[in-house]
């Protein structure tokens, strides 16, 4: 009876396990906490080591690209067919500052294995999930007999992304050429749970911005003038009450202008998701559900763009009372937003919007910073059913598609590349990102390795370079 | 020819005008600066120097009262005619902290005249108001030849006005007996400006809260959850974007229950004040003015209750942005109270429109503290009438009425001993209470003294004690 290829992956994978896992300690041991600025050489050393084991794993070229800030590592391994697409594979190599007396049970830099679980800073964000295509690639080749991988592979590992990933764009269209791909896959996400396997499809862009209302001159006594002056902190308020209309739809005119709506089977899958409110709710540390009239709460966080208050002040905030009109209040809004709207836009519409609410003798003043685009992947996206493929015949069971709330740096990806993104992650919600005692799944970690290992194949036998 | 009474008076305030004002730059010199614990022992010596200066003056009781904090001043001349009116005079003699580098042109507990105005920190709020009754009560026995005022004359003068009158109400409850009295003269305000004498028949009151409003039990990624949970930031702003109607009206149900309305005949005196926008929006430093529809400025300031924002915090509020939904956000509201309004009513009002306005999922938690009860003495009452004609005689000219926007202990006076309070000031905008460089115009001060030589006699004349 001779091996299928999928046996052959998993024989591969069970006798390197070990040597894996103690590379991935190794990697994990190095604290390269990118915002502790006593940190910067373990940054570095994080990178070199991590551009020596590419190198090992058979990548020809493994780089450390500097940037002003911490060091980005390069890997390039073409396939020996021209043909074959290209794919960049993202994650990040720095990791969330951790201390023992923060609440962790073992040195957060000293990995242990407990209950089949990785215990360290980085098990799941991001070296772990980083780590298995050293493996996967490994095993790709075992399967197949081939000497190259059969699509043309790339690594981009950034060093600063627990820092807001200050230079990446900066870093991404300097080397737009070299980092140039067909699709990219981001390896800094997560799955549903350990029982249900999914590829999440999409994540919402971000536009932020603080609007500062200006009225009197300094704070007045509100005996001598309340109630004949306009009050900054009452025109902040009704602000941001004025942000939605009654079902929660955000109020302001244009800015669902290009919104891509979900389709009927995109709100099938979604709601096929063993979705528990109650337990949602714990996860949100919240006491009820509340938003845009006809969505659920996962089309609410995955696929509707949202405007919400991060934060308000003016006036006296201390202790007991003061009968002041304040002089000035602030409001910080963020706005997440989906597939089909631009931040340019959004922000041109808050702009006009904000000015318009605000009464006279009020002086309005809008900063917005940094926005992040919205990616999107459609269903039907040939990259996008490959890595479905390959994750279900490593996890043995159908995956579902799932989409991300958040915002990160791979739009920049997508933006500056012009390549669909796509996310391929195996961390699960209890692996505590930025928390204490983060942990990687052995079993999830080595089914990444084993999926990674069937996606480049299915992935050149479904799809072509289109140049 | 003989002296008309007038000129009696002016003779005799003129013969002993230098006396009055070394007196008063004597005490002027202590700086009873009852905020500054080092300040504590000159409270008190303040306290004591005005109690030996009342008895000098010819009060036969002139008494310093304990109270847990500062000490405050009794004085008592009853009348030979025991159906005399009794009036109680109330001002302080605590003041503001002063220091030469705040912005002062001279040391501000060590008095100048310069120009015939008189600098020092309580040339004008309080002690030269309150001193002005000393030189008043002789010049009054001088040009009516009696032993006694032609009124039970008592006097209380606290030490802790600048430090919100902490004891006050207890040491009135505790005294009311010998506080007795048919009507309170307040010798704490002001008039319109130099040219036009003005009488204040009334002050707001105020109730003041503290909303909390709470949502998730730790601050959220606002990626992961924002737009799908309650944000109470967003339920603090509503709260107080739902405060007024679009006519700038309260939209608290029951809150405007009971409010006495101006007569039509308060709102005449209001408009023959000579009120300009330009110089009142000057003096609050405010661009526009804004209020509840159909009432003028000053109407709305003096006569109109209002619910302000004092304070509005919640979330994010340093530098740059943070992608959270905030756990809690808070704000602190002061409500402006007129005659008919009773604070309790309001603040039962309050909880009950606030608790109805908070979204499922919002805790919310409001403490209310101190309330003042308004005051408002009718335009026809004698003693109203008579402190307008002994302002008229001394000023040579008729006196307008105006209101005080603001609240303060009086009200604790009229609450306590159910008598009328009126209010008798001879300050003026510019003299800057609070403020560097305080100051009281002479003239003003000296017709403060007259002001006060006329009313004993007229008050005894056209009221009599009603027991």
């Amino acid at each position: 009876m001779s091996q299928t290829p999928d046996s052959v992956v998993r024989t591969y994978i069970e006798q390197h396990r070990a040597a894996f896992l103690d590379d991935l300690a190794e990697w994990l041991r190095i604290p390269s906490v990118s915002a502790q600025p006593d940190h910067a050489l373990d940054v570095r050393r994080s990178a070199d080591w991590l551009a020596a084991k590419l190198k090992e794993t058979g990548f020809p070229t493994a780089e450390v690209w500097q940037t002003p800030g911490a060091p980005a590592v390069f890997a390039e391994w073409p396939c020996d067919d021209p043909q074959a697409p290209t794919v960049l594979v993202y994650g990040h190599h720095d990791v969330q500052p951790a201390a023992r007396e923060d609440g962790w049970d073992s040195e957060p830099f000293e990995p242990v294995v407990r209950e089949n679980r990785l215990y360290a800073r980085g098990a799941a964000d991001d070296k772990g999930q980083v780590f298995f295509h050293t493996l996967g690639v490994r095993a790709h080749l075992a399967a197949t007999g081939r000497t190259t991988p059969a699509v043309h592979l790339k690594l981009l590992i950034e060093g600063e992304e627990e820092s807001g990933s200050p230079h990446f764009r900066a870093l991404v269209e300097q080397h737009a050429e070299r980092l140039a791909a067909d699709t990219v896959i981001v390896s800094d996400t997560g799955m549903w749970s350990e029982d249900t396997p999914t590829v999440c499809t999409g994540m919402r862009g971000l536009a932020e911005c603080e609007i500062r209302l200006h009225g009197p001159d300094q704070d007045i006594h509100s005996g001598s003038f309340g109630g004949a002056v306009p009050n900054p902190a009452t025109a902040a308020a009704r602000l941001v009450a004025a942000l939605h209309d009654e079902h929660a739809r955000v109020a302001i005119p244009g800015f669902y202008d290009g919104v891509v709506e979900l389709t009927d089977r995109e709100r099938e899958l979604f709601a096929e998701l063993p979705f528990d409110e109650r337990q949602w709710l714990r996860a949100a540390k919240s006491h009820a559900t509340q938003g845009e009239a006809g969505y659920t709460t996962l089309e609410r966080v995955w696929a509707r763009p949202t405007a919400e208050v991060n934060g308000i002040g003016g006036g006296y905030q201390g202790p007991g009372s003061k009968t002041i009109v304040p002089s000035s209040a602030m409001v910080k809004l963020s706005f997440r937003l989906v597939a089909g709207q631009d931040p340019a836009l959004v922000e041109k519409a808050v702009r006009a919007w904000a000015e318009q609410q605000v009464p006279a003798g009020i002086r309005c003043e809008i900063t917005f910073s940094g926005a992040t685009r919205p990616c999107l992947t459609p269903l039907d996206h040939p990259a996008l059913q490959s890595v479905a493929r390959a994750m279900g015949r490593a996890f043995g069971k159908p995956v579902r598609f799932t989409r991300e709330g958040g915002s990160g740096p791979a739009a920049d990806l997508q933006d500056v590349l012009g390549a669909p993104v796509l996310f391929l992650g195996i961390s699960v919600p209890s692996d505590g990102w930025h928390a204490p005692n983060e942990k990687v799944e052995l079993d999830l970690l080595l089914k990444g390795v084993e999926t990674t290992a069937y996606l480049w194949g299915d992935l050149a036998e479904h799809w072509r370079h289109v140049p």
